[in-house]
Order: structure tokens, then sequence, then C-alpha cells
């Protein structure tokens, strides 16, 4: 296995002090030159190349991968090596806790997000100290190609990462082979856990979301919660692992125009500027069986779409559908058997809506209990009583909460993963990049002196 | 399964309070308690009825469990689910980092430490908000269903804790059933690795240790040091996971009295008041077996110890040999074909002795790089760049520096647990419970209002 | 001066360890002799007998207390020393940050809260290993001198302390001699403003507060508000420094029965129990003068209250009057004429009362702005735009916010202070404890080794 | 005054958010622009141009600035707004801890580090929320004024700082006047005290140092440490606050060439490249007389140095002596008569020198605790008994300890400023600007429900 880490000269004084301020200069240059125009719009481009987005929406990766490598510059990155200490027992005893590095660790990162995953986690390790392997999905992976020439450029040495591109069983015999002290995977639920189990829980996991969003009893803004909406389920085709999946609406809010409002803006997507595209893991066949299959519960209907994308040449291996909702009541999904039907996520434009009544907010409740995945939620209400109701009975590990809420929208500036699964990362903050990519040491000094009128006392 | 947690009508404003304020009271009455002489000592003895220990060092856990209680008194559990807030992208807009409870939890502890392990670990996952099911050995869980009553006594709920007694393959299954959020295990590596896989990484693990000590080249202290030595190798009869398994001294102590006075040290153990005893899980025969391998390597020699216990009734079942130790030449140590060898950890009063010239030092660093396992070590040395240089260049997760280094001793002030694995566990102190039993949440407050000219925007 | 320290033989290997270990013991055992129901009766009524307060308000100072002493049990003394440690610019450079005693260090305290005040900043002081003098007024300092008694007993060494009774006028000759490296204060602006410039600023305060109170649109829940705003303006008779002096009223609660039910909560306060008592440092006379000068402000009138206590044999040097309310309008109050008198502090049972219209929030927080101190407030409202409107424009250092908002109550777990002055004091929790009662140290441990090649440099 | 801040439209939920991410891009802007090699010249040279130092040190400023800066940059500004929050008493509350800013303030900075000081104190002050007035030393406030001209280039608004060009009489005016909340002051002493009684203790004082060096027993790398002590002494003319004033030499060391070294090396600098040059605050004669009168004292001898530099247009209001040694005796300095005399700060290149037996050192110690100010200290040894001997009984603010220890260098990743004064400020680090330029404010949302049963309860 290439990537044997050479902890090297390191040590708690100075404690691999080179590599700190190494990386804090990368950064700053790094940081600088994706700030350049020319820079920006040539990453934005490039990931709209291999990664079906807007150019909205690829341009934002890029900005919160700048401002990423903006929060590292100077002394930031020895910052995070930050250790604290607690007088000991004794004269002379101290203990210190350190955030260590795991040395040798691996990172597999999906196609949706082609440079700010990668880039994100890939710093995050080596700024802990680490010596990381990186595999991009191959679909996608000359962008994070281009971004390390640019690290390189920046003074990244070129032997402190291992790229590599290969199909997923390769990487998976590398892993093996190799034992990586810590391997993070972003990706879906069904490589992330067999990778669990091959690597006997080494591991840290992004996986799927199937994200819900609850509208509250207090309606205000209804333009701006319908746009809201239209975002969170349907930019970049859905395929964020942060996409609105289940919207529930209080009553209030059915009584209002939003869902009319959701339609227009979904049926204002097009192709020509890939506010609506391909579907890179499911096809169009899957999507229509999908929603097929959950218009025959009793009581649901199709609210929009529903039929594939017209006049376009995205190869049939790829999905291509029309931004679609399905609406399905809520006495229906809390049956077992529709509840892992309804909650199945579909990773493409598409999202289930249903609606409650003010006495049956336990009841939406229980469901969110009942989920598998706690990536992302939001709960859109002004009203500290039902925030505090709703956030306090889940355990969604990205949580948004107040009129403006979201489910999608992963900036640099805060923690961004699941919740209540001890495999789950995070990505992107200080508190992110040290639980992911460093564990805890603790070094007790004891330098003494041993008491004067010390003698040898009897065995214990 | 029972374990089903009721997080109940907590919620991030007064998230959980009640159960901390609770904890906080539970605490300080249980602190109080064992504090009182009467109690303290027939915890103590209760102890040395299921574990062969010295009662000094059953009393000292019993101590360790009381200071554990007292830092968690009054509002010192609340202060554990201290979340932050960082300000965000726009008025109205606030992200706070919480740490949240995973809900139903799994903790398995061992039969070296009755009282302390469970204690610490249990009430820690209940500290953050957890449902725990808890199976202690079974051999010594007479010692845990006593604390529960005490725990109960002093308010802990009936309901909160499930405790179970079974063997090891009835837990299992109920693991596999229950499919906890997380489980802790302290124990053998064996069974580790098998929790691991069966429960799809969803573990933290303290499992073996085969623990180090270096003597460094400045020599002060001679008898200070023996005596440690002596205490790190044989207290418990070697049955902590932190025992020395493999001390390297430096040439300068080669050639001082240090030797003999372990020998002396050691054979001043008796099974009389328990200073040696008992081994629970390694056989008298497979312990001596062990010895006879070492002893064919070239250059090896026994120091002392060696044979049976003699003049006793430990059932054959059991193990009972003199303290040991055996010299490995250094360079015989490093070859493929005695590495693993040398280096299997032995749950005995064994270690291995070797020396080191001045030039060896890198080839003592690269046989610590080369082992498994990074639960504690010892440098002994007052030079400041003899440690740098040892602590810098190895891993392990509770590492004691200075000429009081030792590898034993687990007290409640400061981290206790391996490094440089994604699944290592701490225990007992703030960071150990925090990083242990809980896991980050961020919830954004995301209140607005919307700007006053706000219109919708194009789609992305 | 008596109160040279002894910073001994600390060191921060171990810095000054004996004391927090000690102090952790001592802690423990006060605060479970505190929770002994015969002894947290004595203290209660020993209050009592000193400070002019029903029995449960005496009760809650040392229930408090109590509650103080659990957060620092075991080894929360110590880690109060928690220092903080990055890497620095070359191999074997480390830079520590340590939270440092000053030294010799002096409190001064004041009547009302003759046990919690100067046990928690006592306490505080001595647990950051400080050597302090203490003042206490002299009218209440039997108590401290009961509880110092109680700590001797816990194992407070008798020379950790000096206890002084004095008058004002010789503890500052004692302070300008002795020169404290700081000075705690807490009392009157008068006396604040003077030590300030005598000890050269070499002090913290905790001084007067013109406590406002505002009660937003969102009306709910009159009778909780209500008997709410009755304890925060009158419950000690008002001798609070977090006591309500000013109540803003939206005028949707004007249009509400609130007005009533405050004069029926303030009408049934009676001597017997102490609801209501003699006013210690404001006479009769002065109050009901100061009453008179606002009525005869232009629309202001009394709402209830204004007249002498009845039927007693409090002595004319105090004070004795009902529960008192004025109501002035927002205009008058905002003229240039009397906005000192209606700000003025009376520190007995006395407020204001006005209200504004939703036009006159503005008004409202520019009068916020223009008041002196501020130490504590209260915002009425649960709608989150109204609260971070009010909140964002004012500086109070305890403020409340939500719909059980009050601007009395300073338990242990929370801060309590005032903000905005740069000699601002807290009490009571961690945070403040070290931020009054340490010093920042920064000590960089810079080992080396020299690198081999050096050689000396040219000149700069 | 002109300087009302407008806290304006922020609050606790996006708090200032504005204000912290337009600053987050400021300082990524004037970063950039200072690391360009024209700018940092330009810079370097203006400095020169009014403050008397080499290159390479006013080259040190700028790269400090610079590194200040980046450090700051993305979110990192919004991140020392960092606020943490706690479960409070009931369901509903929860209490925040936030560093709030104090709105308007003032700073006043020296002649010697004309860049460095001002701006990472400015923009600290900035960072945090506040609205600062800046006062510069008249003599070098050109450096200054071409720095905000810089940051306005690069977003600063014209409005966020007053600058102001006066003497220190109209400054003294002007804050009497326009009673900032908090003024900063960095300079002599004598102003300090001053500034600290006229505005009644609302200071943070970085003011005068005579600063110390204990030379430890262990003797290594005479070279190094001579050089260190050379630059410590006689760099910028030694017009450092953290300049090396007394040197204690430990008997191992007094056998040693050290002393020839010292003089070898102070003996090559000269006024060409102004490794020594002018005095701006004493005179020639001043400098003289104190080194006259030195040499009255028994044992007392004049190591090198002591007569005017020649061949020099320097001004006769400036001073121009020699890098100057005095040996005094170590009983000699702790004599009553004396010992004033021999702390005396002289801001210009001059050291006293002193020797000590090892049985000496409670002496030296004592000697310490005795002097006035404690700004910065070096203890040069990597013996950790002696270090922890040494550091344990001090109380210098920022202290170096080690083989490599200097009482000089002030960079950005470490607190600098004194300890032992409840006034005394930091510079630079995160912790530093939130301690100088913010205080603490707690607000507690409590936002219910009440409970459903509540009823009025009796009155207190």
């Amino acid at each position: 296995m290439p990537y044997i880490v050479h902890i090297g000269d390191c040590c708690p004084n100075g404690m691999l002090l080179w590599i700190y301020l190494m990386f804090g200069e990368i950064s700053a240059k790094a940081a600088h030159m994706l700030s350049l125009p020319k820079v920006l719009d040539f990453f934005t481009r490039l990931i709209q190349r291999v990664s079906p987005k807007s150019y909205q929406q690829a341009f934002g990766e890029v900005y919160v991968t700048q401002k990423f490598l903006e929060n590292f510059c100077g002394d930031q990155v020895r910052f995070l090596a930050r250790s604290f200490a607690v007088p000991g027992n004794h004269l002379g005893q101290q203990s210190h806790g350190f955030r260590w590095p795991y040395g040798p660790v691996a990172i597999i990162t999906p196609f949706n997000f082609p440079l700010e995953i990668p880039v994100l986690q890939l710093m995050g390790a080596l700024y802990m100290g680490n010596k990381p392997v990186l595999k991009v999905d191959s679909k996608v992976s000359i962008v994070m190609e281009q971004m390390l020439r640019l690290l390189h450029t920046c003074g990244l040495p070129l032997e402190d990462v291992d790229f590599i591109n290969s199909d997923g069983k390769t990487m998976n015999k590398l892993l093996l082979e190799g034992n990586p002290r810590m391997t993070l995977f972003t990706g879906s639920s069904r490589v992330a856990e067999k990778l669990a189990v091959d690597l006997k829980g080494r591991v840290k996991l992004e996986d799927a979301g199937f994200d819900w969003k609850i509208l509250g009893p207090d309606v205000h803004q209804e333009d701006y919660v319908a746009w809201v909406c239209d975002q969170d389920a349907y930019a970049c085709s859905g395929q964020k692992c942060s996409a609105q999946s289940l919207l529930f609406m209080h009553e209030n809010w059915s009584k209002t125009s939003l869902l009319s409002k959701l339609k227009d803006l979904a049926e204002r997507r097009k192709l020509a500027d890939l506010t609506i595209g391909p579907v890179l893991t499911v096809t169009t066949d899957s999507m229509l069986e999908h929603v097929n299959k959950l218009l025959e519960i009793p009581g649901s209907k199709l609210l929009f779409g529903g039929s594939p994308l017209e006049n376009h040449s995205i190869p049939p291996i790829y999905g291509a559908i029309k931004p679609t909702a399905v609406y399905v009541p809520l006495e229906e999904i809390m049956k077992d058997k529709n509840f892992e039907l309804v909650t199945k996520e579909i990773f493409g434009p598409f999202q289930v809506i249903t609606d409650y009544q003010n006495s049956q907010l336990a009841v939406v409740l229980d469901a969110l209990e009942r989920m598998h995945n706690h990536l992302t939620a939001a709960v859109v209400s002004n009203d500290p009583l039902f925030l505090q109701e709703v956030i306090g009975k889940s355990v969604n590990g990205t949580t948004y909460a107040g009129l403006r809420a979201r489910t999608t929208g992963a900036p640099q500036n805060h923690w961004f993963g699941p919740a209540g699964d001890a495999r789950g990362a995070g990505i992107g903050t200080p508190e992110a990049i040290k639980l992911v990519w460093s564990c805890h040491r603790e070094i007790i000094y004891d330098f003494g002196p041993v008491p004067k009128n010390w003698e040898v006392p009897p065995s214990t």
C-alpha cells in the first residue's frame, strides 16, 4: 500500500507543526486563486461538464470551497491542533488532551459534488496530520484532478496525497489490503453498510438522506416558503443527499395556494439551463415505476410532474423526468405495508407531500422516528413552542428551524452531517474536521520530583 | 427489545433538562454514599469476592468511582450538554452545535473492573440522555447489581437502565435484534472485532492493550522507577488492559541494579493478600507454554518467575503463576518470525524485558509502530528532547511521560482509552463522555425576517 | 497588610494543584452540609435576622449557595484551571494559555445577599488560587462569619481567608495600603466609582441596576406575567440589584387587566411574613418624595401604593412603604428634564410603569440606550423577530427573553452581571469565576533542539 | 464625540453578522495585499522612516500584521462571536453566553510598533463589533494613515474608524468628554496610570516591561543563547516593551565564555544598518547618568558599551549610546536602597546582568516578586524541575521557557500581554481579541410553556 504515513519528526512540542504552518499557507494561496474570476468560472464550468446542475448551483460549490479554504489560512490550521491541559494529582503532573492524527486514511466521495466534498474532506484529513488516499467517483474525478494540480501549484507536496482512479471493486480490494486506520465514505447507504462490515467499523459515513420538512401552524410568506421548497426538492434535479423528500404541511398551509405555487415553480424548470436535468443513478423507468406504486395507495394523487422529460438526448442509462410530487395521505404513510415504500429515497427530482391536522403532530413525529437515516430536516415555523416540540423529538443531524428553514444548503460555516449513528461523519467546520480526522490522545507529563522522603511502599 | 428511548418532551430549549438536573442530584447523593466508610468498605470487599485483587487495588476502584460521581454533581451534568452557536448568513439566522443523545444504546463490560468501568460508562450514557442496556461479565455482575440498587435509592428511576445477566451468545442475539444506535464494548480484541462486524461498525471499543514502557537515557530514582514497573506489570496479577507488557531499557539503565530490584519486588508478592493471585482467562499451562516459547528465542532468558504458584486451591480452569519476566534481545524481537509471539498479550502477571543502545532508538520506535493496539504507554525520562522524539512517533492513547511515568492507573481526572482507531472509546472525563455517548447535531435557527423587497428569484 | 499570597510551590505542571484538589473536597463537604435540612434552615433564618426578606427568599439564597458548591466538587476545581496549547513555530516550541491567579485580592459585598454573594465570590477567588481578604457589610456579616466556621470545619485552612469587619472608611484605607492586585466590589454605584479611582482601575464591579422589562405585542398568560412582574418589583422589598424598576407595556397589554392584577398582587404583600418589609438604605420620606416628584410630571399618576406601611416598629432610619407603582407617559420620560429623575434607582419596593404603541418601539430602545447601568432586563414575548430587535439593540448583561422572562433570579447555573462596562464583574458560573478571578498567562515552551547546522545570523 | 456606535439592526440571531462577514472579506483582501512584495517592502521602509529599526525588524512587523490578517479570513471573524448555551431550569429555558461589543471604544498606541500594534488592536475592536477611535503616536502615525487607506481599498467603510492626530493632552480631553466604554492604551506606565484614574478604570493597559531572563543550571548551546540575549536586549535599540532588562546567570554559565560572546555580539551592531540607532524617549545623558549611578553600587562594573554613539547626526533630543551592559551583584540588587534603581526601565539599548549560585534561586525568585510590571520573561533551561520552580513562582504574562527561550518576539500566534493586573490587555490572538474587545452578555431564553396546571403562588 502506498499510504504509509510518516508521522516523522513530529512531537507534541511543536507537534506536526511544519505541516500545520505549511497548510495554512497552501490554504491562503488556494483560496486566493479560487477567488479569481477566471479560476472560479473554470471550475464552475468544469463541474457542469460532468455533474448535471445549473451554473448557479455549480458556482455555489466552488464558492463554498473557496470560503472553506479562507477559513484555514495563517495559523488557523495549527489552531485546529489546539490541545488542553489540566493539573494532575501531584507536583509535576499535568494531563494533556490532544487531537492526534490517525496516520494512513482513505476518502471516497460521490459524483454529485465533485469539488466541494473531496476538497473539504481531503484538506480536513491533511490539516489534522493524516496521509490520505483519495478516490472520487470516476465519472467526475477530472474536477478533483484539476484541483489537485492547483493545490500542487500552491505548495502541496506531491507525496502528501495519493489520488486513485478506479472502480469501486478495485478500491474495496485496496482498502482491505492497505487497512487504513480510518475511511471516510460519502455515498449510497448500500455501499456504506458494506464498507462498515469490510473495514470492521473503521469508517465514518455520510450516506443517504430521506429528508423531511414540516410546515408548522403559523402561515406567513407563502411565496418565500414555496420557493425554498422548490429549490430543496428539485435543484440539482434532486441529486443532493439533503434534498427534500417528504413534505408535511400543517392544515393551515393546505388552505393556502402553496401547492399551486409549488406546481408553478416546478414547471418553470427547464433542461436548457440545467435547472432540471439528467439523473445519474436512477433510470426514468425506475422513477416512474416508483411514482405508479405510490399512486396505488388509496387517497394518493399526482400533484405535478410524473412524466419523462421531452426533446432531449440524455442516454437511457440515466434518468430524465419532470420535477414530480405525489400526495399520499398521512394515515396511509403510517401503515406498515406502505411506510418503506413511501420513505424510499429516490435520488432524483421527486418528493412526497402530505398534510396533517393540528391533532396529528404526534403521528408526524412518530413517522420521523421510524425513518432510518437522519441527515437533514426543516421545521418551517416561527413559533418557539412548536419548534421545541418537533426538534426535541427528532434526531436529524442538520436541522433548519424557523420561517426560512430549508433542507439543502451545506455551507462551510456550519456542521453538515447525519446524527444518531455512531459512524456518522461531518464536513467542513472546525468541529467536523477535528471529530472526523483526529482521535483523542492523552499525554500525562509526570516529571516529579519524587517526594524527598519517599520510600518503597508495600505491593498492591 | 426493551430499550426504546423516550426522548419524550425534550427540546433544545431546556433540552432533556429534567434528565440533566435529576442526574446532577443522583450523582451528588451517590457520591456522598460511596464516601461513607461503611459503603466504601462494602464495595471494596465485594469486588474482592469476585475479582482477584488486593484490598488496596479494589479500594482504588471504588475511590475512582466515587470521585467520578462527585465530578457530576449539581449543574455539571447539564454543563455536559453545553452547545455553541455562531452567527449565520443573514439577519435572524444562527447555527447551533449540540451534543445529542443516540437514544437506545448498549454497554458491555469485563470482569476485571466490576464497578468502575460499568458505573463510569453507564452514568456517561445516562448523563448525555441515552437509554442504556447494561451487561457486565456474569462472574462479577453482583457488584454492579448492588451498585444499581444504591443508585435506585439515590433517585435513579427503575426504568432508566435495563440490566441484563446472560452469556455472550445471548447478548449478541439481543444486540442484533434490538439494534441499538451505539454499543460500547470493553473487553477482548477477539469479541470486539466480531461485534464491530455484527453491528456494522455502530460500536466504540476499548479492547486489548499490549502496553510498553521505555526507560530513557537519563537515570535517576532507581527505587521509584523499579516500584512503578512492578506495580504496572503485576498489580491485579497483570489483569489490567493497561498492564506493562514490554519494557525497553536504555543501556544506561542496564548498568544499574534495576533488574535485581524488579526481581526483589516481584518476589515479595504473595497470594495471602492477593498481591498475586488467580488469572481468570488464561490457564497456568498456557502461560508457561508462552514463556517456554519465548525462551527458545536465541539470547532470551528467564529473569524471574516462570513457575506455578504453590500451596493454593485455585481451580485449574484459572491460571496461577508467579510474577514472571523474560528477557528477549531487541534484534530478535524485531524479526518477523518472533514479533507476533513477543507482542502477544498475556492477560496475567507476565512481561517481556529488553534493552536498547543509544543508537537503537529508531528500532524501538519501529517496534512501537508495528504493534496493533495502542492503549497505554510510558516514557520514563525527564529529557524534553527524548520525550518529544518518542511521543511524536507513537500513537498510544494514554501515554505517561516523565520520571514518574507509568502505564496503569486510570483515574477519573484524565482521559483513558486507545488512540489511532476510528472505533476507539474513552472513559470517565467530560471529553470522553461527550465523545462516546453523544453525537453532533446542528440546528440552524433561521427566523427571518425575509427582506422586505424580496421577490422570487429564478430557479437554479 | 496581611494578605500576601504564597503562590509557593505551585507550577504549571501540577500548578497549584493541591489547592485545586483541596477545594474540590471542601466544596463537596460544604455542599453536603448545606443540604442537611437543619443547616439549611439555620442559615435561612440567620439571613432573615439581618436582611429583611421572606423565608422563601432567604431559603433561595441558601439553596443557590448549596448548588454552587455542588458544582465544584471532585475535579471540577482543577478543571477550572484547564489551559490550552497550540503548536509553535519550530520543533520543540508550543505555546500554552493559562488562567493564572492574581495573588492577593479583596472582596467587598453588600447587605442584601449576606450569604450568596460573599460565598460565591470568595470561593471563586480561592478556586483560582488567590489569597482573598473579605469584607461583608457590617450589618449582616454574622451570616458569613458563621459560614466561614462551616468552611473551616470542612477543611478550609484558617490562613487561606482574611475576614475583616470594619466600616467602609477603614476598608478603603486598608485597600490603599495593601494594594491588592484586584478588588471585587458589589454594591452602590457611588462607592464603586470611588473605588475605581482610588485603586486605579484594579477593580471588577457589580453595582447598581435600573432594570427594565418590556412586554411585547403578543399577549398570553396574563396571570403568569403579572405574577412575575410582582415578584421582580417587590420581592425582598425591591432590594435586589436586579429588581424591576421600569416596565414598558405594549399597547396590547394596556388593554388587558394586567395593571389591576399587578395592584391585587402588590396589595396581598404583608409585613407579617416579610413579603414587604423594611428598606435598609432609603428612608420612607425619601421614597415618598421621589413618588411625589414623579407625580408632578404631566400625565403621570399613582397606580397603587404610595403611602407608608402601617402598624410597625421599623426604626425611622429605615424605609417602610407599601409596594408602589407610578405611571409616567413615555413621551415625558424621554424629555431631558425628566429622564434622570425617572431612571433614578430607588433601592426599595418601587417601580415606574409606562406604555408604548407599536410605532414607538424605537423610542423605547432609545430610552434603554440612554440609561447608565446595564445589569438585568427582560423582554416578555415569544415572537422571535421582536426579541431579536430588542436584544440586538440593548446591552444589559443578564437579559431574559420569552414569555417567562423575569429580571430577578440569579441562579448559580448561568452568568449574572452587567455588560458594556470594562470593569464589569460576573458571579457564580465557571466563566464568571475564570474571568473575574484569574488573568491570562502565556507560557511558551521552547525546548529546541537548535537545528544542527545553526550558525549565528547577522544582528537585526 | 463622533464615535457613537450604531449597533443598529444587530441581533443574537445573526447578531452583528454583516459586520462579521464583511470583516472576514476585508481581512482576506488586506492579507493578500500585504503579502505582495511591493506592498510589504513599502510598509517596511515606511516604518523605518519613522521608527529607528533595521530592515529585518521592520519587515517582521509587517509580516506579523499580514499573518494576523490571514487568521481572520472567511468565517473566522464570525467564529470569534461564537456563543455557548446550557439547558435551563424548566422546559423552554436555555441560557446563552455571548461575547458582546462594548460599543464606542478608544485605542491609543505608541511609537515603537507603528503598524503592528494599531492594526492588531484596531481590527480586534472592529471584529468584535465596536466603533473605535484610534490615536497613534504623532511621530509615526503616517504608517497607520497609509494602512487605513489600504483597508479602505479593501472594503473598510470610511465611517467605521475615527482616526485622530493630536497630542496627548487633546486626546485626554476627548476621552473625558466622549466617555468611551473602554480605552485600550499601549505605552508608558506613567500615562497608563493617569488614564486609569481619569477614565475611572474603564481601560485595558499594556504598559512598561522590566523584563528578566534567567539562565538555568544546565548549560548548552552557548552561541545560540548568547545570540538570543543580544537580540532580546538590543534589537530595535532596546525599544521594545519586551526587551531584556535584567539577566540572571546561573553560576554554571558564569564559567563559560557567554559574557565575552555577548560583548562581541553587541559590538558588531552599527548605526549604518540601524542594528543600533536613536532612542526616541531617553536622551544620551539620561542613559549614561543611569549607568553611572549603577556603577556606584559596590561590586558593579561596566561589561561593555557605556559610551555615546559616534559619527552621527542624531538630534540631541534623542538618545544615542552603544549597546550597554552593567554587572551588579545579586546581593546589592536586593538591597532596598538599590532595588528601585536597578529595576528602573530604560527604554534603550541597556541591560543589567547579574549571576546567582545554586543556593540563591530563592533570592532570584524574590527579586521577580518585588518587580512592579509583569510583561515578558524567559527561563533558559531544559530541566523540567527547574522550569516548574521558576514558572510556578512568577507571574509574567508572556513567559518563554526552555533552551530557546527569549523575551522578545510577539508573533500573532500566541498571546502577548502582562499578567497579574486586573487592567492588563492582550494582543492578537482570538483569546486576546475576545477578552479585550468584548464583554460577557447572558441571554436566557425562556419561552415556556407555562405548565398547564399553573396557579398563582403566594408572594415571597
